[in-house]
């Protein structure tokens, strides 16, 4: 019985799912952050490694004793993202798992996870943000994506550092004052009552050089952990203005992405994924989603946790094995059964 | 005679000024950056150490043979940006320096060095930007300076960030097209790859790709370097839209920096300093500066190229000595007469 293995390998968790070619899942596995350029080459083989072994293991409780695959397929930031080939199929085989090695783009995977239509719009918001159009199950247009300094625009990490900037401004007198200073002085743990707060230091208030000195000390990307701050603060009665400004931005930037890779001519579903737009800002049920779908002409909104399904269907792809709409629902379903609850 | 020694400790350089308390220059020094943050404590401590010992020496030449001073002054970011007094004292203790220890703000000795007036405000706009209100000879109120990653609205590295990402956003079908491009793939030496060639790489210019892998090589406050290509850009003829609106949001900024510090009960000088300023940002004789004299009810508005004569203000003022026009007049000019050519 011929089979798959493909692996998502995301920036916080690594997923891999053995999969017959009728689309039956077999095992999953689940491994740490399998992205080299955030965990580095030797914790990205690891997670990739670790997820396989998972998902093997569990196929062969279910009777596959095989380590041989039609096609092993790693989807990962960016194709490889600086991985080299070799070293996954040395690490993989060492694990006693052999088959043709294919890469492919996570972004893809996510697609696919939402669809088996081989054309259509994927858009991903969480601490990056990225869209992309989809033709013949590859990627034809990308824009955005290009990474927290100089692009990524609408991400985590945008809505986040607008928020601390947003409070940086409102405590130097430089911004209007906003409900989202008290959250971040809370998560932070500088209380916005704190009795030396009407202090100051060297002309400006004490409370905002302890908050400069705080968030400084966090890794520049690590801002993105404010992003919910600014959802909770819109949601509040009355809403808050500047959170309000900063996610009409962020959903304002994320259509501008998807918009720089719409064709007239193509149809297709729009896949989303990613923490932000599963945190309210694009909800398939939300009026801007509405609007993208009129614009794009997709035929709907779609919401795909990760890559896992996705990345399985490209592997059935890569191995010759077509993928309909009932080998879809098959691997969807079946993939949901086997992962940890 | 009492003198007094005065260092002014900057991210890229340190100067140290000996003086006499009637304001006559004795000698100038000049060290290696001394900002503990940028330089690290024991490269600040060297830095301030040469610096005066410089000083100390060239004043020697002119007749001073004694190493105590009636106050030895030192101007840096934050005051001490968190380099120890003791430290300070034991270093230039080693090199035969005495007198008691004053730290200011180094914005404050820029202040100085354009005015004997003890009020008046302060802007500088260098890699960073900062604007302060001035009343006897202290800061009493600052706003802005709180950093690359989450202030420092109009700076250099705020100017050159959007460079770079408006030519990012170009090249990825996200914004406008820019003479900027040209210009910084020219300064990265990226010059022979035509944009218009469309090559691609997994769905992008291929141009795009490499301009941000060297992008990312750059620590992000080097960014700055970008700054100049903006405002080239915008006195080219026709002159760059893009580089327009962002020169134009950076003096938006920086006027709203001043706004943040204005009183209306204070008049005073307005002294300006930093390479943005000097670029033309805010020159003297432009429009935008005699707003802002009209707007702060400034009497004046002055350059300061660092603050070396200010730093040694501070220093006379701290030594008990009175400073007039004339004293400061006496010690602009022969500061400018010991300074290295």
């Amino acid at each position: 019985m011929q089979r798959i293995l493909a692996i998502d390998a995301g920036g916080t968790s690594t997923r891999a799912v053995v999969a017959t070619l009728a689309g039956e899942c077999l095992g999953v596995g689940l491994g740490a952050g399998g992205n080299p350029i955030s965990s580095g080459v030797s914790g990205a083989l690891q997670a990739v490694t670790a997820a396989a072994a998972g998902a093997v293991t569990q196929a062969a409780d279910t009777g596959g004793p095989d380590g041989e695959f039609a096609c092993v397929l790693v989807a990962m930031a960016g194709k490889s993202g600086g991985l080299p080939d070799v070293r996954i199929t040395e690490r993989l085989a060492a694990a006693g798992i052999r088959g043709p090695l294919e890469l492919e783009s996570d972004l893809l995977a996510m697609f696919c996870s939402g669809t088996p239509s081989p054309e259509g719009y994927a858009l991903a918001a969480g601490t990056g943000s990225v869209a992309a159009r989809v033709r013949g199950h590859g990627l034809e247009r990308v824009a955005g994506g290009t990474g927290w300094l100089l692009g990524d625009d609408g991400s985590g990490f945008w809505i986040g550092r607008r928020v601390a900037r947003a409070v940086v401004a409102a405590l130097d007198g430089l911004g209007p004052s906003t409900a989202l200073t008290a959250l971040v002085l809370e998560q932070l743990g500088l209380a916005a009552d704190d009795p030396a707060a009407g202090e100051t230091v060297e002309g400006r208030p004490a409370v905002l050089m302890r908050l400069l000195t705080e968030l400084y000390r966090l890794r520049p990307v690590h801002l993105s952990r404010f992003a919910p701050l600014a959802f909770r603060a819109a949601r509040e009665q009355p809403a808050d203005e500047v959170a309000g400004h900063i996610l009409e931005a962020a959903a304002s930037a994320l259509v501008g992405m998807l918009d720089a890779v719409r064709e007239p001519g193509l149809g297709g579903p729009l896949v989303l994924g990613g923490s932000v737009l599963g945190a309210g800002l694009l909800a398939p049920d939300s009026p801007l989603a509405g609007t993208l779908l009129a614009d794009l002409r997709a035929t709907r909104v779609v919401c795909a946790p990760d890559g896992a399904v996705g990345a399985a269907v490209l592997g059935l792809l890569h191995a010759g094995a077509a993928v309909d709409d009932r080998v879809f629902e098959r691997l969807s379903a079946s993939v949901a059964d086997h992962r940890p609850r």
